[in-house]
């Protein structure tokens, strides 16, 4: 029981290094880079708003958890920026077998029960292919277009993106998780690209 | 279904804000003082890792939820740190009304059906009453000492707080949430003061 409270707030501490994880993203206020920690819990409240709009096989209660831990490897690896990527929104070999040492050594910290519950709802975020892992992606994806939306451009501009790569590289993963919402939203930044 | 949308994501947005509300704790590496959105993705954290020392009849998933809105009338209050409360860590009735009305400004942003579940939710938070509740506040006391714990004293320094006073303000209530955590996590505040 000691050693268990002991792993476990071990890695509560550990994961307190997220808020130190700076994205390429402003908040909607402009006023300076968004941390990897309080995007999760933005993410987190998304889910909550925006599950009306989820097709009926999505787990809510997992799909809370998945978006609570889903950047929990960027404390080794840090936030690869969507658009920063050659156009390709994938993830490398490399940046893929970093990310997986990251889930080795943040998750071992765990009780090894615990330790591959959370791994387990890592991977299938991951891997994108079940309607829960689907729906958290494109959450993913919704919240940086809110606020590039709000602060005049944020990411977009920095990385000189079109709509053309918006569509692909986002809209596609929106579509797919939140088919309701994407068309709406598109609405919205085409006005933003004139 | 646009105005829905309309309503969601400027609740959403409203949201972020939360972002930029400071509380009198610091980060774990003692580097910045926390805000109180990746406090909140920290207390989910916390949850899904010390659930299996919460009894059996808390809601996990609605804790999960609760944790995710607990702070958001903070957008409006500002965070009221405990030990700055003459001792008596409960708020007064001038703070109670205060985050009643944010409440209704910032839950009233969402759809009806939205507003009147999210306000039910966190009035579930603030009443302390349910299991549920209890878990969740317990939550909220615990992730603050092990911050304070890893930063060298941080606000019990601040505020020269006394460990009689921790175990009133605090322990109290995190015997209450998580009776088999708070023996564990009081040797190592006690070891903290000599």
């Amino acid at each position: 029981m000691t050693d268990r409270l002991s792993q476990q707030f071990a890695f509560l501490q550990e994961a307190d290094r997220l808020k130190g994880v700076l994205r390429a993203g402003r908040l909607c206020d402009g006023s300076r880079f968004e941390n990897s920690a309080e995007h999760s819990w933005h993410l987190s409240l998304y889910a909550m708003v925006l599950a009306d709009h989820a097709p009926a096989d999505v787990d809510m209660p997992r799909a809370l958890k998945m978006l609570i831990l889903h950047d929990l490897v960027e404390i080794d690896t840090g936030d690869v920026p969507i658009h920063s990527q050659n156009g390709t929104a994938h993830a490398s070999a490399a940046q893929q077998a970093a990310e997986a040492r990251a889930a080795d050594r943040i998750f071992g910290l765990l009780p090894a029960d615990q330790a591959t519950e959370f791994r387990c709802i890592w991977e299938e975020f991951e891997a994108n292919a079940t309607p829960t892992a689907i729906f958290a992606k494109s959450l993913d994806r919704v919240q940086p277009v809110l606020q590039n939306l709000a602060n005049g451009g944020g990411s977009w501009k920095d990385y000189d993106v079109t709509l053309e790569q918006i569509d692909r590289r986002v809209g596609a993963k929106i579509a797919r998780g939140l088919p309701q919402v994407w068309p709406w939203l598109r609405a919205q930044v085409a006005a933003f690209f004139p």
